[in-house]
């Protein structure tokens, strides 16, 4: 039989990622692909304890239908540290999301009819970007500088295109670049954006992960006087990333369109997760799980950039990040498509992500891709640099 | 700030029954409104064994990141099932989902384009009929009889109707209406639907509930020479809800398509409870809980109709389902809205939902209302069955 599917899916490929995903899944490969936290920081002994203090009696609460905005103790614990950090207003709502992933995918379709325009970093998340896809979105995409988008070309990009509705940013640890937006640029994307009735969607997944430098208030934040922003987090890097639990913060009037999509989506994320992770936050340390997650991912970084700084060629530049998961490597020669060096590392057991699958046109070739330093041992780390840095010098 | 929303919000409005749970949340609420199943059939123990089992060492293989279309143990283990049930051909595949409902949804995403016919039962459920208005699909309601819908309608429907390209039916112990499509209508269905390449969503998250009856073969099944049924299943009503674990099995073409979706929904079905899922499929006795969980709503389902009997006026009448969760009544009385009634009783403290909410076409009051037996005692399913009655008798 000959399917007929919707036009959303013409423009949509199995991802990249996932392809690379199948070959490290081979136990001897050296992998800097994954977005992943370190397995070793998962709190296993605890959410054993957890698990079996819940589950007794019934367990209804845990086991039945919840409601779609999510478990209430864990939205109030969560919202409790979010106001601290200056995120939720008055005038806002959460709602629990399965995964950060959900978060932006209802936020865009609460919001984008098809040809409407969405701007963002370029590069940016396959993940966010190919569900703007599916919405059939134009997407823009505007140059990432080492302290965030050019403003230049995110004002006039807007100005020339009258259709942009969304703006989706990662201020902070940004995926795939790692680098960190400015304040000074946080202020202009937010004064652009109010101006000209851009919603901002505001992905923070790793901002809890910083372990240099100081932090930066979120654009959320920043928004004092109005609703621009949809912030969308995630316990996924901070917690696990397996449990498929994420929130989002915006005005009240955009939570209430994000429930109606989340209940014809998938009615409610895990009741037994969301008590789990309550559980979890209200009587283990969250911060100091978060210290040694952050010293653990400091040690690493540090590891492998040291690494690099004394292996790769010169015309091989990279970013610093100051936090997250992420360095973005740029191979500064002509003719280079970083898709043949992922190939090349491959076939000896080193895996990475190459630059094209970040990019709002996918069909042009990359000189960039993307490490991970948070998954793999000390030995691996080196002995995986060092490959690389091989296969860079043949270039 | 005005939000300028997506079309696609225009036409959706919070779930009445929505509005009915804020309302049964009250503890002393008798409520025949939810569709879930007696939190006595959890399998709380068990669960709480394999959780002890599972959470030990770094426990990565349950918190950390899985493949989009399922855990593979899992996915294995319900295939044989299937495979025994007629459901899996070898062309097909099966992916996890986040509930049966995110099933649906990705189908009908996958599918469906702006303005693009769908023809269902009418009523039908209605987080169904809300995934599909997100599409901006044109619905087409069919009149439902107590053995299925009406065939000469649905045909006559689709030869006026040429944008119509899904027709999504729930043959066994439907929702609302409890009834199951007799076989001659299945392969009716099937035919009609195949002439005119339409693909068929086959919901069946009631199936394995037959308390009563011969089973009757899924429409999946009658297929043995194509691909036009997408089948979705659900542990929600014979396992736990709340842990939000469904599953489709479709061409693979069909699933390669759902999985990209799914890949930018949710990435993927929380890990750890598709884990603990398998390891109860695989460990406890699926047969004997799933025989006491119908001798369970038979008693029930028996003793609601038998209090129904004895209490109703005879201008109401109602279906006798061989299963599943649901009875679906009918006053037939001249200007009746039943969503008047469901009012009244809430008033005396009984709950259940108005017949409007499941119809195409909400805008139209409907005489009809669906009663759920599962969930309460012996003693409240008489003393609320009364006082419905009751106000039954004003009319």
């Amino acid at each position: 039989m000959e399917f007929n599917f919707a036009d959303r899916m013409s423009d949509l490929k199995g991802s990249a990622i996932r392809e690379i995903f199948k070959v490290i899944a081979q136990p001897d490969i050296i992998s800097f692909a994954g977005g992943v936290p370190s397995p070793d920081t998962y709190p296993v002994d605890a959410l054993n304890e957890i698990s079996q203090r819940l589950l007794v009696g019934n367990a209804a609460a845990y086991l039945n239908y919840g409601v779609t905005n999510g478990y209430p103790p864990l939205i109030e614990i969560l919202k409790e540290r979010l106001t601290k950090q200056g995120v939720v207003k008055d005038s806002d709502e959460m709602m629990i999301t399965t995964g950060g992933q959900q978060g932006i995918d209802l936020a865009a379709k609460s919001i984008l009819n098809k040809g409407d325009g969405l701007v963002c970093e370029n590069p940016s998340f396959i993940g966010a970007l190919n569900s703007f896809r599916t919405y059939e979105a134009e997407l823009f995409g505007v140059t990432l500088q080492n302290d965030g988008l050019d403003v230049d070309e995110f004002k006039k990009t807007i100005k020339e295109n009258k259709n942009i509705k969304i703006a989706y940013i990662i201020p902070t640890f940004q995926n795939p670049g790692g680098v960190t937006t400015s304040l000074e640029k946080r202020k202009k994307i937010l004064e652009i954006c109010k101006a000209n009735g851009i919603i901002i969607i505001e992905d923070n997944p790793y901002g809890e992960l910083r372990f240099k430098g100081e932090d930066v208030p979120t654009i959320k934040s920043l928004d004092t006087d109005g609703d621009t922003v949809i912030y969308v987090g995630s316990l996924s890097k901070v917690l696990s990333p397996g449990m498929r639990i994420g929130f989002v913060v915006a005005n009240s009037k955009i939570i209430g369109k994000m429930e109606i999509l989340k209940q014809v989506n998938d009615v409610h994320t895990n009741q037994f997760a969301q008590a789990l992770a309550y559980e979890w936050l209200k009587n283990y340390d969250f911060e100091e799980h978060l210290e040694k997650a952050r010293l653990l991912y400091k040690h690493k970084c540090e590891l492998m950039l040291k690494t690099m700084d004394e292996t790769f060629p010169e015309f091989v530049t990279y970013t610093r990040p100051e936090g997250g998961l992420f360095i973005l490597c740029t191979i500064n020669k002509e003719g280079i498509d970083s898709a043949e060096v992922v190939k090349a590392c491959i076939d000896k057991k080193v895996a990475f992500v190459p630059g094209f699958t970040f990019m709002v046109d996918m069909t042009k070739t990359s000189n960039m891709f993307r490490l991970n330093y948070s998954t793999m041992s000390d030995e691996k780390i080196v002995e995986g640099i060092k490959i690389l840095a091989g296969v860079l010098k043949t270039l």
